[in-house]
């Protein structure tokens, strides 16, 4: 299946990528200091301008003067939870959308308990993390009312998806099942990635079939995929549809930056390093004619 | 007009790359964790070695075994404000030439009021800013004795110049004098970078036309520009005349190393990965006799 | 001479690249915030899986699902003192394998008396140091009990090793005896970079002649060595020889990924963002026959 995106005054559509270019939203990131200069260069090289501030006396500021808020946990600290929420209430008065990343959730109770205060309080656009990360997330909420969460209730976990908790074609249908109930408990759009990855709000599902696995070979693909949807997000119409889609999108343009990327470097016999720098180089040429020929979407509504 | 660097001590003078590798001055950075890396990279690059420090234990101590410092307040806290002051203090009274940036200073009123403490404190050598930062700098000091600065007075602005306010060709003059206000105001060398970069001390001007428009397109650019800045003041004499000419230089070879990766990253048909990649590459091959070559500084009084 | 690992179950011994990659460590780093991503992305090109977490609510959590520690001083802030402890004394307990890297502990009274603190809490299973970095923890060590340790008394000391500290081939011999003075003092393995590298428990030592100027041009080289080790110690048996083993194994695979990458640097007439980019390369492709082949690593007893 080959999606067109919607015709819009005109003959040729403005795809997202020249929309992004065009409109050049900021995006406010409160992200981890591990991979803070990857979302910032990524978030430029796909055209969007990206302010980086987790400071709690200048948050809402920052937010007041950009169109899109990402709030990743990566290098969670208790002194960046209350910028996290006050950027994140703000972001949701002035209608901005929020990403969401719960990164390593299962690594520790900490994790755990503030990215559910942090959902409690914020009204999240999207929650994007892996297989792992979503179920946990899942169970812990459902959990949270009956009882405390403890770490034995949800299993423990790294940062990397467990291979039970991997989303790959085999096992797709159950775990967008997994994506959906979180969506739906949520009110938001769920971003699962995985071998496949699972774009849905609980009642369309998207799977895209994008991507290398040499991906997870470098730290911050995930954390790229963030800065990548807020600007999707940012550039276009505030309808929770267009929302759906456009994550889709930005989905889908992370993964063949990842195939473009993985090309340059096998013909040229490289490594991660290699890697690292052509997905870069991919982001910031990448067109919408190259964006609507190789991405593999399907579509379809939950059963 | 080409400039050549002094002569001194015999036949061929001693340019500002070769005495830098050859003094290795230490460079003690107190900057933001999103570009910290290409900072010390850059730093190193240019033969240098930089310490990047920030805790309030411990940052008069490192200054004092530093030959230079730098005060970036990207990614801004009130912890590293003390950090930043104390480290000021001690610098100044050694003499060492201190380079102030003041990112974003338009993104927040608690990062305008924080530079201007640190104006008021602290006796920088070089501010180093882009034309909204400079010009929202100037108007927020000459306020601040009449009222309470507010974000309404002097505009509000991301960490990118505004389009009225990027310095170019067209109207550099207009700049150059905003640059100059703010330089006699402070008693400081002042740095607008821009599509042309502007120089003074309020009293001489030199325009740089280096560069190209890609150093924009990866985060990074200005905040190494400030460790360069500083190694090339390290490594220099310290009367005021030497270090705006160090200046000047510093911003040229900042601006060839932009052209070169350009050149580089175009042969190869590369995105901003590979020019972030070779724009590293070409600070540490840079030799004087390329900086002298391509150097385009226009000196002149200020009228 | 040529080390060959030793055989185990089976024709083919099983080397530690291999080793690593099937068992995938997981390596927690508490570690700065200029070289966090290189020391990521490391762990992951080596074959392992890194999770930075430094947060004091959380730090036992993430110490408990993972296989070893890296405590690394770069940054040093107050407040991630007690993490560092935390999380040591929980990796000892579990008899996980623990780096201390005492980056630039000749900078600041701070950082010295925070690594006599650490050792003090901590069962560390190898120091990694410069030459510089190992002198003044061992003179620090041995003044601590007598007297209040000043500057004045170890010298002071930037993030380099000084030219009189650094390890050569014509001084190796003295500077593995500072090595193993430590490495007896704080019954642990210590690791001594320099021109020439050092790894000694007090009874045995390893010279190891592997690595390339240039990886004293780049940031990071140090703490990405650290993330190494780490993922060498969390994949080879427990004991103390199997652990010396692994550290030297670890440090040549380090210098040999050094030698590849400025080969690879020079052929391309490359600067250091090119070498920066090929190390990373040269470690996520590095096999067990091409460590083996290229490692000059000389063993012999302590005299």
């Amino acid at each position: 299946m080959r999606n067109k995106m919607e015709k819009k005054n005109g003959d040729r559509t403005e795809g997202h990528m020249q929309k992004i270019r065009r409109v050049c939203p900021r995006i406010h990131c409160i992200t981890n200091y591990v991979t803070a200069q990857s979302v910032a260069n990524i978030v430029l090289a796909a055209g969007a301008s990206p302010i980086m501030a987790s400071g709690v006396h200048e948050v809402e500021d920052v937010t007041g003067i950009c169109d899109a808020l990402v709030i990743n946990i990566g290098t969670l600290d208790e002194r960046t939870i209350p910028s996290m929420i006050l950027a994140g209430k703000k972001a949701a008065e002035l209608g901005h959308p929020i990403v969401f990343d719960p990164v390593g959730v299962g690594a520790s109770v900490f994790r755990r308990e503030t990215a559910l205060r942090i959902l409690a309080e914020v009204p999240v656009t999207v929650i994007r993390g892996n297989g792992s990360e979503i179920r946990i997330l899942l169970e812990a909420q459902s959990k949270q009312k009956a009882e405390k969460v403890t770490a034995e209730q949800t299993g423990r976990c790294g940062i990397d998806a467990s291979e039970s908790d991997l989303a790959k074609s085999e096992n797709a249908e159950s775990k967008a099942e997994i994506a959906a109930k979180l969506a739906i408990q949520q009110q938001c759009i769920v971003v699962m990635t995985g071998e496949v990855d699972i774009v849905t709000d609980g009642k369309r599902l998207c799977m895209i079939e994008n991507g290398h696995p040499w991906m997870g070979r470098i730290t911050g693909s995930g954390c790229m995929l963030d800065g990548i949807l807020a600007a999707f997000l940012a550039a276009c119409p505030k309808t929770f549809s267009e929302r759906l889609a456009a994550s889709a999108w930005a989905v889908a343009a992370h993964g063949i930056c990842g195939e473009m990327a993985y090309e340059k470097t096998a013909a040229r016999s490289g490594g991660t390093g290699s890697f690292y720098c052509f997905f870069m180089d991919a982001m910031s040429l990448l067109e919408d004619e190259t964006l609507e020929e190789r991405a593999k979407m399907f579509w379809r509504e939950r059963q």
